[in-house]
């Protein structure tokens, strides 16, 4: 992997190649986007892989409101650093580092000083799409590029061991599942229910077994189950038959809920156990309902979680390291983005696509 | 308080005056009751107060289902030891001894080896109206009485410096709200709200200022404003205002729902900030709805509780005798019960019915 030449000095900007959208719902075409002269606590990355989440394709269809276009999408990034800012300290030229999902926050609120910067108070600055407030109000473009600039402090270093592009969907689809699966004490002797077994689904599976967990899956079609029980769940269970209600009713310490479709919420909080939590990491459309009971008799908890903080995220990255954890890909050139997109809505991905940054 | 006579040999059953119902809906009447030979690890008490509960009501009135009768409710109980089994070590003759929610529970499930016998796996044996699977199958009748019969392990020890009567709804409504704020993490620098200013409420305010929170009312009327003042709240939000919603959006730390009507749980979640908790204690008839997003953003919990175990119920009793807090209570007479019964359900107590046992 060789890192793009330096196309311009520290103190201008760059142009790079990038893929993007110029309206809402359009398909996605190569554009040229400007990068910012680098100041003194930006880094520059030579993007080498850019991962496909669904949340993209949402945001590029209008589905979340109307953006300002163009819109270059893209939050889970690897790279290499090319260049530095003067008071640069954590990372240097030539490191393997990633961004996710945000590159900046308020910077004050109590949960940045925990560095939870996802649960801003005053709101993260998205990778995409998302005016910086807190600096110089331009929105910002994502991963779909050859360079991007970040300020230190929200770009995380990548372990050389990881395979770099199928560490890339550990920037969202990673840090999104690890972070409740620690949080939720996800562990050895713990039994957990993973739903859906997509691009968050597989990566769940496979950091909850790496925790030390018990993992039972919970997908609508068998098509998966050989997946499943390859990347280390223990039981996969169809939901097209309702037994699954009765069968493994109070089973579990913990359920990650990683689809997006309306789901009966109490049928699976009565999947746990005494002080057992469903956390809510897909965004259904629809409210959800549960009865009062089915919490009082059991102390179940019912939660939600977005993507875990820097400190967390590198933290997860090291974990994935040291377990040899990745996502399992199909690498595409840039050409390929807007069939990949059709193919992420039909499901037909195993189970992420990353797209190789030399070819936007 | 002088306890009652020994009215029997300790290898008999004794007759004891209660106060009960004959058929679902009925008025209470006056009853006589056989309570059992003492076995070897049981305590007789001489019951001297006994609390109504609104569940006590929803009970009697078959609102939950049809019972066995004659039907003795009762499950806040404080009396003295009159008499112990061969085997009983915790108690001794004369000691002032409480009797919360239940009685028994199967003694082996991790819940009961934990001390968390209200959530045994196999169900807790309730104070009344409950059949003891786990020794003689004979059905429960609660604390409406002058005598009761409990194994040492689910009879608690009343400290002295605690007024009887006034300690007489710690035993269901005390424990129901200690709970949940202690497990939450009630105390200093936490922001606690609790909804609805009643049994429960107003136990759980002054247990919540006990452990050093700052504590907020939320309550339909302001009628209670100087009350909830009085023991202790910081602030008491009417929500006849629908502004409560914006004015105190994200400021809570935990949420204590106390009431049984139908609330939009939806908006009391977003009172919470970060990691917030909204523990549902009361019953509403419907099904709950929220939003994903609700839980999401804020990474906030909706829980649920019911009575503490054994080993908590002590504790809390230790506590609040360290921190002079009982209920504030109407002391009646049995003849007043049905009455008493109306005013709960019409919300016209100030704060919990206690009925003195002599005049059963």
């Amino acid at each position: 992997m060789t890192a793009p030449k330096l196309t311009a000095h520290l103190n201008e900007t760059t142009t790079t190649r990038a893929w993007g959208c110029t309206t809402a719902g359009g398909d996605l075409e190569p554009l040229n986007i400007e990068r910012r002269a680098l100041r003194e606590n930006d880094v520059r990355i030579a993007i080498e892989y850019s991962g496909i989440c669904h949340s993209d394709i949402h945001t590029v269809r209008g589905d979340w409101g109307e953006r300002k276009y163009p819109l270059v999408p893209g939050h889970e990034i690897i790279g290499r650093v090319e260049a530095v800012g003067a008071a640069v300290e954590k990372h240097r030229v030539g490191d393997r580092v990633g961004v996710g999902c945000f590159i900046n926050s308020c910077g004050d609120c109590e949960a940045c000083r925990a560095g939870e910067e996802s649960y801003c108070a005053n709101g993260a600055v998205l990778t995409y799409g998302s005016q910086d407030r807190y600096t110089d109000h331009e929105y910002s473009q994502g991963g779909y590029s050859q360079q991007i600039v970040v300020q230190e402090s929200f770009v995380v270093s990548v372990p050389e061991s990881l395979d770099p592009a199928a560490a890339t969907p550990l920037l969202c689809a990673g840090i999104t599942t690890y972070s409740p699966l620690k949080r939720w004490g996800a562990g050895p002797g713990k039994k957990v229910a993973i739903i859906g077994l997509g691009g968050l689904g597989h990566v769940a599976v496979k950091i909850a077994v790496a925790m030390g967990a018990e993992v039972t899956v919970f997908s609508h079609s068998t098509a998966k189950r050989e997946d499943a029980l390859r990347f280390g769940a223990h039981e996969h269970v169809s939901t097209a038959d309702e037994s699954f209600a009765a069968t493994h009713r109070e089973s579990f310490d913990l359920i990650l809920n990683t689809v997006s479709v309306d789901l009966d919420i109490d049928a699976y909080l009565n999947l746990l156990r005494l002080d057992g939590a469903l956390v809510l990491l897909g965004l259904p459309a629809k409210p959800l309902s549960a009865k009062t009971r089915t919490f009082t008799g059991r102390r179940r908890v019912l939660t939600g979680s977005l993507v875990g903080g820097i400190p967390e995220t590198q933290e997860m990255l090291d974990f994935c390291a040291a377990h040899g954890v990745t996502a399992e890909i199909e690498l595409i050139d840039a050409a390929e983005i807007n069939d990949a997109y059709q193919r992420t809505v039909d499901s037909q991905v195993r189970y992420r696509f990353v797209i190789d940054a030399t070819t936007f």
